[in-house]
């Protein structure tokens, strides 16, 4: 059953790779309330598409995203009350948490701004790739509030460590591509006319492989986040245990044997 | 209310930055019982502390500090018995429980020797700063202890990986500023003759902020530590429409719309 | 009593420090059914072997390990049921749990291939050594499985970052000696003829040292990992505590007073 075309960002379906980007590049890519709620839903859909492997999150116009735009999401708030505020906050964390649980690998594409809910867009994607002009900035601070928006002051210093993500966090400074390389946030930094091109070929890597046992790898690294070891360790033994009844295990013995590669299936 | 000055430790308020130092630096500012228990109090207090929205933890004499003092507490500690033992190390992890409850930004400025308990005190910090002659090294092992030492085990391998962190604590080995910094340990070195400067303009940038979300972004830092990401998403959701409902984020909008610079007063 | 010698893998105890390897260079070293299960006693029986302070994992005719071989293990798993899965990947996993719980601290010394079940190995270790040739790939992809392997989305990200873990994991790819360093997943990267020197080196060293007290450390590393902070002080508080009841706390005061190099005993 083909899924509506997205009204408020953009999306392009090729095999098996979704590229998604936020829209008016002008104003270099803002969220707005619709949005926020149509990437929630698109996301939160995502585990029951069988025509998408893989996900990138592009930039549009040479710029990530801006961040909840001042006028239409910081101007409202200002003049909401605690039910709707927390109805608000709710909903982007419901971004977070349908881009984690969506069992699709996702890769953000990262040139130009990239701050505020767009830095975290940034971070709840697996894989995280750079221009050199990359200007990423957990800003929230210099708009007022606190570092702790859609899980950053959880998933930040899991990628960067506590004490990186704490400055970044308290000061709202923005980090350089090469900066953020060097701490982790940052999987690889590519020339600008490079950007889509090595965002393409690594998803494409990634959805040639097997694709079940990719949502198993998705789910395990958001599922073990707050397990003890010895729980994690059981956890994986019977994840693992269901990806070697699949298809694509026999398969990739199949090919070894032959002195092949193996053609996955996803199942 | 004015509180007492301290008499185990040094410490001076200006302009809403506390700039706090052990003493002796004849002795490279070993700890004592006394200003153990001193330190605990005053960062216990430091939530209500209105004068105060930043903490510097500075050196004295070229030298953070060389933790407990041999003669002052190791020595009195082979004497006792269990109880007053378990006393003691409660007594010690409070102080790393006190700092990070105390809803302030702790910047760590730290030159010459920082080990033992002064390693520890770094660490619990916020952020961390050193001059190029900083050496660092969690040396309860050279002592016969373990490296389980006020939440080292706990805290060090979120700050620089669980790797680094083992090797430093089995073998109590120093590291220097150069290798806590591409290490995440340290957030910057500097010349030393600069250390305490960008301390201070680090401190009053980040003191000049929205003062009620930084006690917010700190408060998150800690108790997201061992939650799920689905919790903590949804903790930061609440934590975060609690800071929508400030002065600070309306000032911030307003200032925003008048192109103007936001000034803001913490609540 | 003298356990008896493996036959499955290698084993020599010398001066408190065992040296363990995998055998069959020919075939860079491959784990069996057999080499798992026994490896996996050899570390449970270590908590109560008086003769051994530290652990050398180190490689074998140039390479630490292949993995699961794949005639071995990976040929009769795609034609087991359920039931026989998950016994072996609890086995499996019992060998982490096995070197996560041993109490001794584990060095893996690792040149040429580390692949699959080595690169857990290599990752189960508390610290690793690796000459520059070392090619190390979490390659569980390739075979068709997930990346949640014997702990690694647990644990690989807390070594290296959340963001580069999911890169090894999704893509399986191989990367340097220099790369893992950069990471944190090497502690040091040494020429291949000083390898098995360097980490004699260091495991002597780490044997000197207080045993009893390394003992709790390796402990509080695993026991912390998804506590509270606050739980996490109150648990080294008592661990510590513990510590300072060992005589090997009294050897290092008495050690200091009189100017002299501490013996320790490990009690």
């Amino acid at each position: 059953m083909a899924r509506p075309d997205p009204e408020h960002f953009l999306c392009q379906i090729e095999n098996g790779i979704a590229t998604v980007a936020l829209d008016r590049p002008e104003r270099k890519n803002p969220l707005t309330f619709d949005s926020y709620a149509e990437l929630r839903d698109w996301f939160r859909d995502l585990p029951y598409a069988e025509d998408v492997d893989a996900v990138i999150f592009a930039p549009n116009g040479g710029n990530f995203s801006s961040g909840g735009d001042v006028h239409d999401i910081i101007g409202p708030l200002t003049r909401m009350n605690m039910k709707e505020l927390l109805a608000f906050t709710r909903m982007t964390g419901d971004l977070v948490k349908a881009m984690v649980n969506c069992g699709k690998p996702v890769i953000a594409a990262v040139d130009g701004v990239c701050v505020g809910a767009g830095a975290i867009i940034a971070m709840a994607s697996d894989l995280r790739i750079a221009a050199p002009g990359a200007k990423t900035a957990f800003l929230f601070t210099r708009v007022g509030l606190a570092g702790c928006d859609m899980g950053a002051c959880a998933i930040l210093p899991r990628i960067i460590g506590q004490g990186r993500a704490a400055e970044l966090l308290y000061t709202g400074r923005s980090f350089t591509a090469e900066e953020g390389a060097a701490w982790g946030y940052f999987n690889r930094v590519v020339p600008a006319e490079n950007l889509m091109e090595t965002a393409q070929d690594m998803a494409a890597r990634i959805a040639a492989g097997p694709n079940f046992a990719h949502m198993m790898t998705k789910t395990m690294l958001a599922q073990e986040w707050s397990m003890s070891i010895e729980q994690a360790i059981e956890a994986e033994a019977q994840a693992q245990a269901i990806c070697m009844q699949t298809g694509d295990f026999t398969r990739a013995y199949d090919a070894f044997v032959k002195k092949e590669k193996p053609v996955f299936e996803g199942e």
